[in-house]
């Protein structure tokens, strides 16, 4: 979920390259991988190692304040080199994101953004989009949308405070598939809303409970802990709850 | 979030009926309140009063297993009385709520069914609709998406791993303002879609900024903690973070 805006990489890259010894690594950060690729490459001298890279972690928090200790422990790290990349390069980025307690993933950068674009960047953009919807609806009131939201609104408030400015740039530098994404998103939207207005229950029901199974496997996978967070875990933890 | 099938609440209705002694109060804890009425108030007896009630709150989870002593503290309940009912009897519901540790609101059915549409009902639509999405995406494997769910992903799959049979219900039974508030949603992300396509990075920026605002009132009026949760609380406060 870190990003840098990719128009400042191009004017980086360009001014770092005369700099850059060779043997040297050059890597990123960044969510969108195609975009920083078609910005940084062309600046990189003969010699120099361009690995772009790209963490899977972070917080609803940016900047460095937001960093913690184990913000990295058991979280993914995809790296994304171009084709002809020196494999002992490779292999020193790979274990510099092992040390720092990351798993090590390598693919293409295309495959990365489609990727991203469905666990990270159409799940912002409707989380951004329906806060703004319920701010729009005068029916209903801000105080109201607000006083409700634990019935499930306000985890989507959360990711919607991720920063605007890098959200604004992880949009326009990851278009295509973005776009890809949020045209199926709309397509299986459209069905269910087909689904509701018709009473078809039976198919309702049978995505209710195919979703399930993703849940468990992200939990068993790690990427989450089965601990329940609507009641938000802290009011969980004083109860005597029987666990299950 | 609580809900119970509304098709059973009219047998139950009917059951019970001729059981209860007048000045008795019957009420409810459904997600929808409009059917609920239709459904129960035609079996109540004359000098009975029904008073539906709504407690916005609950987790992930369902079941008597799935309640905790805090459940309701400082949650609201919301309490959606028809013409004419009797202000002693309502009061007494209102109490009953208040020494749960609820805060208790009151207003009109339809009114309730519209503000929680969009606070509760479409945001688990479209969580669920996500995940599905994710799920179908054939060039992304069931692998792929749960390893990389840390950059926002996984907090759908908490949401759409809520009862499927509570869920189909609730969107069946409040079928008029699911629709109404989706159609808008719908219109929204169009737009947004549209922005992305023209690369207008400017109204994607007021909308995210925007949406910090409300995350702001949910959290001043403690329906959430600032806490930071995508790391997950746990891993956070391991760390020796800033206080910000």
């Amino acid at each position: 979920m870190l990003a840098t805006p990719v128009g400042a990489f191009g004017v980086l890259a360009k001014t770092i390259a005369p700099h850059l010894k060779p043997g040297a690594i050059v890597t990123d950060v960044g969510s969108v991988k195609g975009a920083v690729i078609a910005d940084v490459s062309p600046h990189i001298p003969k010699g120099v190692h361009f690995i772009p890279a790209h963490p899977i972690a972070g917080t609803e928090r940016s900047g460095p304040d937001a960093g913690f200790a184990e913000l990295f422990d058991g979280r993914w790290c995809i790296l994304t080199p171009l084709k002809g990349t020196n494999q002992r390069a490779l292999k020193t980025l790979r274990t510099f994101w092992e040390q720092l307690g990351s798993k090590v993933d390598v693919m293409d950068a295309k495959h990365h953004d489609l990727v991203l674009a469905v666990t990270s960047h159409v799940p912002h953009l409707i989380a951004y989009n329906i806060v703004g919807t319920a701010d729009d609806l005068s029916a209903v009131t801000e105080g109201e949308v607000i006083k409700y939201s634990a019935g499930g609104f306000r985890d989507f408030t959360r990711i919607a405070a991720s920063d605007p400015t890098m959200w604004r740039d992880v949009f326009l530098n990851n278009k295509e598939a973005v776009l890809e994404v949020l045209g199926r998103f709309s397509e299986d939207l459209s069905a269910l809303q087909r689904q509701i207005r018709w009473g078809d229950g039976d198919s309702l029901f049978k995505l209710f409970t195919r979703t399930r199974d993703i849940r468990r496997g992200v939990i068993d996978a790690g990427q989450d802990s089965a601990e329940v967070n609507f009641g938000r875990n802290v009011a969980v933890k004083k109860s005597k709850r029987r666990p299950r």
